[in-house]
């Protein structure tokens, strides 16, 4: 038989959440995210964006860990990798930004698992696709999307602004509506996986 | 940076196609499949399907192999385990039957490689989901989609009741009205891949 990797999940309540400063968002609208895009595009290239898929299980189900922003936009820990920064080392940069708390003591061990999904932005628009559309040769951005492992026992500090949602799985599909078309399918993309299911 | 597994795909030019005596369908109606399957559940327990993911690529976009019964339904090349039956074996064994000619000579080197989607069928019912849902102990299937590596040249037979279909990615995704929800979110599953396009 062929073997699936494997995630070992946690309950949620193994975690432990705090909170700390506010982290604002850049743009204020998509209009000015696209137009800071643009600049950013003209003056380094195609944006890279790493997101994090962070995984606990309540009732044997596996949830994932969203940020949710004022009441209904959610979106996966992660952010733009700076000109030449390796995929690995800028995810857990933005994991630690996002979630983690200032002292260094308390800093999860952010362990970068498999890639699971590639989106491409082919223009400074909003849609994206997991290809690069025919006939474009020079994409504004590629978003890939990691499992990253968790181990039993971290603590989070959320940002004032944002709330920490944990989301079954069952939640999000087939729910394109409510969380976009790359999280709404997380859940395909982790169906080749085992998880490990550990109750504390 | 993160290596992407990589998938060789050659033009649909490179390959040969025949024809071979009709394959009929076990089944005239869903109703009728859906009562096979409960039989089958009763003496054998739960059924394992396995498909296959063949790639080739036209304009440098990589293509899907499909099997399209009559004018709208179509289907990915596979089929049941025998009980007891290793995926790799079944899933050659349900390939040379549907795509290979009856000479040896001409079997395509069916390369397995990774499983990229796991559906579970909760109940005797149409609707599969990317997980096994909560509170289910004994779904009824389990079909895992698995991408196989052709080589350059090989000779397909196709039943004459059947059509084989080269779709474009761009094609099934966002498609679930024309393909069903297995077949549509391949795109993503596959998103992580490299795609090395190799021109005849």
């Amino acid at each position: 038989m062929v073997s699936s990797p494997i995630v070992n999940t946690y309950p949620l309540s193994s975690y432990t959440f705090g909170t700390k400063e506010p982290k604002m968002e850049k743009d204020t609208s998509v209009a000015d995210r696209l137009a800071r895009m643009k600049v950013n595009y003209m003056k380094e290239g195609m944006r890279t964006s790493v997101e994090a898929i962070l995984l606990v299980q309540e009732h044997n189900h596996p949830h994932i860990l969203l940020l949710q922003i004022g009441n209904t936009f959610c979106k996966l820990p992660g952010g733009r990798l700076k000109p030449g920064e390796n995929e690995i080392d800028g995810l857990k940069r933005k994991l630690s930004s996002k979630l983690a708390a200032s002292s260094s003591a308390l800093m999860p061990d952010w362990q970068i698992g498999e890639c699971v999904a590639v989106w491409w932005r082919p223009n400074f628009e909003t849609i994206m696709y997991p290809y690069c559309p025919p006939h474009i040769t020079k994409p504004k951005e590629c978003k890939k999307l990691f499992v990253v492992h968790l181990s039993e026992r971290e603590y989070f500090a959320v940002p004032k602004n944002l709330k920490l949602l944990a989301v079954p799985l069952f939640e999000l599909y087939d729910n394109v509506q409510r969380y976009g078309p790359v999280i709404s399918t997380i859940p395909q993309q982790l169906s080749r996986f085992q998880f490990n299911m550990i109750n504390g």
